[in-house]
C-alpha cells in the first residue's frame, strides 16, 4: 500500500457518520469519519472502538460519563459498552475496529 | 480507560526507538515512541506494523523503495517486510502493533 495522509482523507468523506476504509493491520480496519449531532445510543459486542480526533470536539456519552475529546485525544470504548457520540460542530476523526460500525446497528441515526 | 492526549503522551518520552504503551484494543497495542537517526534494518514475522507521523520526517526505507512520512500521514509496514525506518532530525510517531517492538529484534540501535 502506499502511504495515507489522514487529513486529505478526511476532506474526501462526503457523508456524516459514514466510515471509509484507508488500511488494515493485523485484522483491524483503519477508517476515517466526520460527524455532527449524535448517533444513536448503542455497543459493540464484538469488538472495542478506538477514536482519535483529527477536528472539533467530540462527546462520547458513556452511561455513567461524557469523554470530551479535542484534537489528538484517543479514546478506546470498550466491547459491550454503551456510548453516543455527539457533537455541536462537525467532527471529524480516525476510527479503528473489525468492521465497518456506522449502520443502524452501530447507532447511525436517519439525517 | 481515559482519554490520551498522543502530543502528551509523546512529551513524556525519554528515550529514541523506545515504545510506550498508551492503549490497549482488540489485542492491538497503541504506542507512542521517538526516534533520531534510524534503527537497524529488520522484519517483523507475527505482524504487520502502523505508523501515524505526529511531528517531523520520517523516512520508512523498503528493499525496493522508499516511503517519506510527514505530520498526520500514515503507513503500513505489512507483515515479514524488511524497513528501516530513519531521519535526519527528531520524529515523534504513533505505532501500532501486537507487542512491543523496540527492541534488537526489532532494530534498535545502541545509542
Amino acid at each position: 500500500m502506499d502511504k495515507v495522509n489522514i487529513p486529505e482523507a478526511l476532506d474526501s468523506v462526503t457523508e456524516y457518520w459514514s466510515q471509509k476504509i484507508i488500511g488494515e493491520a493485523n485484522g483491524q480496519l483503519y477508517k476515517v469519519a466526520k460527524g455532527i449531532g449524535a448517533t444513536n445510543w448503542h455497543k459493540h459486542d464484538d469488538q472495542d472502538e478506538l477514536f482519535i480526533l483529527y477536528k472539533g470536539h467530540l462527546t462520547i456519552s458513556l452511561r455513567d460519563r461524557d469523554i470530551e475529546l479535542y484534537e489528538n485525544d484517543m479514546f478506546i470504548v470498550p466491547k459491550g459498552t454503551e456510548h453516543r457520540p455527539k457533537c455541536d460542530e462537525e467532527v471529524q476523526f480516525l476510527i479503528v475496529g473489525l468492521n465497518i460500525t456506522s449502520n443502524a446497528a452501530g447507532g447511525k441515526p436517519n439525517l
